[in-house]
């Protein structure tokens, strides 16, 4: 068992993040304190770094050193899509697929009568105002397909019907790979709603 | 993706650490970013702590706030006896056991013809210094039951035994809750010559 009380709370620390348990926290903070140079001091200043320059952007909500962050800030992207996701972490699964090349907007969750979480709890005013502006013309509801991210997308919709913008979603179907036998029955059926003709 | 060049450059310190992959880096990452005040805060001033106060402890190798360190300093632990470990990492498995009582004293590896490690490069000779002491009785020698582990204690055994000390090794047997018909026939055998009277 780690002894000095120093070590303990950096363990403990460690054992707060995410996926990380008390073992797997030890097995790091051990290779941390045994390779102070290597690994602990450039972790130190990358830390310290993002804390103090980390800020939300006040246009779309993405956290980035800069406000307004890269994204809404490049002139190279389109301006006339904005891509509505709950979260920060949906933003980067976008992002990765190099595929979309528009504006973002994170709302910041999803509506929920459980949590008690209402539209004012949401970035919602600002979506909104956003999607009012003439160069936007169309807004993707990229909320997870789950029971309260669809509630929250069609919500949005009725919010935006005002603006000239058309709304959509993204596609609901079979994933790349997926064998139709370890499909569940919700996705097999929307794929089969939505066939495409060959 | 993550697109700012410092939450990059964080995941990627994290995906350095033992057991993190760049998915886990990434989970890690925005979970601290979101929490900065309750997690990345801690995070930093636990790790500055520990990188400006743990030191190698000059008696056993030990890493420790203070040296030398708590073990060694503890008058109520047994000075006769010391355990040899090849790591921090025993020394924390055995403290966890909180059966052994005695001292430590940690070798910082094992002797490998391989990796061109000979005895000058282990905390060896400070063993035999240490051995030589008049309250010390008996040496531990808890290295792993690796080949290495074993031709490191051996070649202990012989540099110790000029000393006025006895040296015994962890017994070697089935694990608790071990299935016989799952263990290997190594530590069958190994079980098997050293039974014991019922």
């Amino acid at each position: 068992m780690p002894n000095a009380s120093s070590i303990d709370s950096l363990i403990q620390q460690f054992a707060k993040l995410p996926g990380i348990g008390p073992r797997s926290a030890r097995r790091i903070v051990l290779q941390l304190i045994r390779k102070k140079e290597q690994l602990m001091q450039p972790l130190i200043s990358v830390l310290q770094d993002s804390l103090h320059r980390i800020v939300p952007c006040g246009v779309c909500g993405n956290l980035d050193t800069v406000d307004p962050c890269h994204i809404c800030a490049d002139e190279g992207r389109d301006a006339s899509m904005i891509c509505v996701v709950e979260d920060l972490a949906d933003l980067w699964a976008i992002e990765r697929s190099k595929l979309y090349k528009g504006r973002y907007h994170i709302l910041g969750g999803t509506l929920s009568a459980i949590d008690g979480r209402g539209p004012a709890a949401l970035n919602i005013d600002s979506l909104v105002t956003r999607a009012a502006q003439t160069e936007v013309s169309e807004v993707i509801l990229a909320t997870n397909a789950t029971v309260e991210g669809q509630t929250t997308a069609h919500y949005l919709t009725e919010r935006l019907s005002a603006c000239q913008v058309s709304t959509s979603r993204l596609a609901q179907g079979i994933p790349m790979g997926g064998e139709l036998d370890y499909l569940d029955d919700g996705t097999l059926g929307a794929a089969l709603k939505a066939r495409q003709a060959f």
